[in-house]
């Protein structure tokens, strides 16, 4: 069945719809779990349908380096080398080169960089990572960007648009916006870069566009600007797009992020955030973040969250999984992180329903004063 | 149901059986794993019964410590705690009392320690051990135990038998060898000390056995002796009970200790080995053991056992629990565990069913062909 997204409902700029894939339908809004080395830290793909998980993403870079994308094509891609068969993503691995790799050396055909691995030296070019994610096997591959940090000049900022679309064009000529490889079709994002300068997200806004991508991601936000700037620019990005169009807001974020996020326009979402906090012991819930190693829960056997039905929920308690991350329990992260998941899902469903019932304004009001006690959360698949 | 045993084949000393629960039967000969810690590191309640595992084992001195035997009782006992419905066993605490505790002062009364986790004082008394375990929640509680390390001279072992006798009694004195705790039946196991004595241990085995116990354990096995050893005390310990009791050989051990085990009378055995193995990357198949990170299985795109139906080789391959290992992902550790406790659980069925067809021996002697580099094992649970 091929790639489509259908727009079903909206409620202002809020949006509801379906994008069909060959390993099955995604409900947006969406959020994704960041399967960085071809596994979601912690937790078994089974944990992860059990949780309501759509969609995953694979960090390109990170899976180049080890165990590599030849490895992971002959073992019949991401799909049956992690045991997931549902739709995966893949990054482009422009975030990561940047802000994890060595002695980078930009040009304008690509980025040359030392692994943080073993020091091995790799190149990555338009063409080069596009390869790399259909081996990887993904559903949905990300053209090549070039992503500015936070503050970011202005010049900076215009190379950056000027080669991101340079890239998406080189990679576009080669697969074009959709290819079929190993028996299903892959699509390829277009990126939108530009900092937070608004006349340069226009004009990123518009090469990318003239491109023809059946889906766009806007780049380098959640990068240390605040949410002001954060909400203003993804606005700026989503009015700038056709409606008949995906829109992926990398790298956020939090709850409320992914409320204000859909709020601005955007269908979908990955962070790091729910299960990284779950491996420390910190997990969300309707009312905000938990410190589960809190001496307050040593006693406590009430469910994490008392209205949530997921699998930590439904079967443990606070005090238990207390009791797991005093005591070092590789379970303690598992059994936190498979809570958080579920709750990130959950909240996507409500989001969902809010707007199909042309009640999400109403919504996200409760959800905003029932949720408190927030971290603003900058942090990023890496 | 009242606990019982039911003795249902024998081939040679070899046997077969079903005990009585009231958290449901068990099937013998059974492996039990490790739960130290109210969880089996690295799996959840839901992939040990997939496993095949009947029943878990959990460690009383660690218990105690964190979170204490009390919160566990408040949460509903160590079923409801870490939710596991079927039969635990739990130690005495002995074993970990003289090997990890600190400033650790032995009297006729019990043993007075220092914890390892905090410092704190602490005192292990007959009495008070059967009650940690009964507020534990444990269906098979063991008496207190003074055990003995390897080498241990004369008068060390006949203290230890002494004081262990001694300290059953007591216990029995108190709740007797079975009683009814939160709605269901506790059942006492006692101790066999002696060291590699046969004297001491014919002596030991006479007094603990007059105080009819519903099953006897053999300690201070596989502390460091050699196997020869090992099975030769074995034979005289199981010789000298009556076939109608269970006969529990602590802390054992590699899947051909298990297989000599059986073949000199056991029906019982508990290691952390398969888990604590696991989560260094090794697993236990039917042709030995396997280092997941051996460079061997970057590009292995078969199952970690081509027989096993284990969830992990249902699903995986070598080359990506390698990858895992490799990349320091914790989903590593979880699928080497699901995949060596399946094996050892499986292996105990096969053991099973050799019995009851009156063919062990000629099963043990192609076990013992097929299974090869196999290290002698002496971890003992800690």
């Amino acid at each position: 069945m091929p790639f489509s997204f259908e727009l079903q409902h909206t409620s202002g700029v809020a949006r509801v719809g379906r994008i069909q894939t060959d390993h099955g339908a995604i409900t947006t809004p969406v959020f994704m779990p960041v399967g960085t080395q071809a596994a979601v830290k912690a937790v078994t793909p089974d944990m992860l349908k059990d949780a309501g998980v759509q969609i995953i993403l694979g960090n390109t870079y990170h899976l180049v380096l080890r165990p590599g994308s030849e490895t992971v094509e002959r073992a019949g891609g991401l799909h049956a080398f992690m045991g997931w068969d549902r739709p995966i993503l893949t990054d482009s691995g422009g975030f990561q080169v940047l802000s994890l790799s060595k002695l980078r050396k930009i040009s304008d055909q690509g980025i040359t960089f030392r692994s943080h691995v073993d020091g091995s030296v790799h190149f990555f070019s338009p063409e080069s990572v596009i390869r790399d994610q259909a081996l990887l096997g993904a559903d949905i591959i990300m053209s090549f960007d070039y992503c500015t940090d936070y503050p970011c000049d202005r010049a900076e900022a215009e190379r950056a648009v000027a080669l991101t679309t340079k890239w998406a064009r080189e990679g576009r000529d080669v697969y074009g916006a959709r290819f079929e490889m190993g028996g299903y079709e892959r699509v390829i994002f277009g990126i939108i870069q530009g900092s937070t300068y608004p006349d340069l997200r226009e004009r990123s806004v518009n090469e990318i566009h003239e491109l023809d991508f059946p889906g766009y991601a806007i780049g380098a936000l959640a990068v240390g600007e605040d949410r002001e700037t954060t909400w203003e620019i993804t606005r700026q990005v989503t009015d700038g797009l056709p409606s008949d169009r995906l829109r992926y807001l990398m790298g956020m974020g939090t709850p409320a992020d992914l409320v204000e996020g859909v709020a601005h326009g955007v269908d979908m979402f990955d962070c790091v955030m729910p299960t990284r906090n779950a491996r420390n012991g910190t997990v969300f819930t309707r009312n905000g973040k938990m410190n589960m190693r809190n001496a307050v829960y040593a006693n406590d056997y009430r469910p994490l969250d008392e209205e949530c039905e997921c699998a930590t929920c439904r079967n443990f308690t606070r005090a238990y999984v207390r009791h797991l991350f005093q005591a070092g329990e590789m379970l303690g992260p598992t059994l936190a992180t498979q809570h958080s998941l579920y709750y990130y899902c959950h909240l996507m469903g409500e989001i969902n329903e809010a707007i199909r019932k042309d009640r999400f304004e109403t919504w996200r009001g409760q959800f905003l004063e029932c949720y408190t006690s927030d971290a603003s959360g900058n942090a990023r698949s890496a």
